[in-house]
């Protein structure tokens, strides 16, 4: 499969430490909507989670989820993703994962859930950059 | 049943014209997250949308949605919210609905696609204060 292309001149969404609204499914059918930082490799995105939350249960149950990203400097610029979970791994002993997301986001204190802490990758694939007033209508 | 309460201090996240990011179930049941205008009247969310969209479907479909605000003041401030769609009607000749929309948000241009407009109301069943480093991760 071919990954799909971020909309050209929307790739700062992605690269800035901005907030994604992350969608998911429950396992009863109804989404949910979680405000969460996340770290962009250029092909995946990366969230740091636990495993003892509605959202990590969502995921196992629904692998497939949707972000958007809005550019708080420009209301009228945002970015949606459709992609699926490719893989929930465990954070290392010191949550190295964590804590650069941390930094990323210009935050630093204590992490007292290592023991349940994973890294949530995502692979896109696709994306809608929205922009102008009556495409969020 | 008994409207749930918006946790205290909250109520300017609705109150004020910020971008909604609603999460729908698309019918074959990976999740949707589109930035949406909004309007809080006290009880209910009322959005507008129109009848030839994938989220009208999705609607249709599964009437439970979720709905994060980030507060761009202030970015460990959100409010989520699940809801479910208690009507669906048509806006009127002159879309006065979508004009008050434009209105709140500091809009003014040509609505071209009045014979299609909706208005979704929302009604919220629970919703959830979220501030501070470590609950968004």
């Amino acid at each position: 499969m071919t990954d799909p292309q971020i909309p050209e001149g929307y790739e700062d969404l992605l690269q800035r430490p901005l907030f994604a609204h992350l969608a998911t499914v429950r396992p009863d059918g109804a989404p949910q909507s979680n405000v969460m930082w996340f770290e962009w490799t250029g092909d995946v995105l990366r969230l740091t989670h636990t495993k003892n939350r509605q959202k990590y249960r969502n995921l196992q149950h629904e692998p497939r989820v949707a972000l958007s990203i809005a550019d708080p400097d420009d209301q009228l610029r945002f970015l949606e993703i459709r992609g699926v979970v490719e893989s929930i791994e465990d954070d290392d002993d010191t949550a190295s994962f964590y804590k650069s997301l941390q930094h990323r986001y210009g935050e630093d204190y204590e992490i007292t859930d290592i023991d349940v802490r994973v890294v949530v990758t995502i692979r896109p694939t696709r994306y809608v950059a929205v922009s102008g007033g009556s495409v969020q209508h």
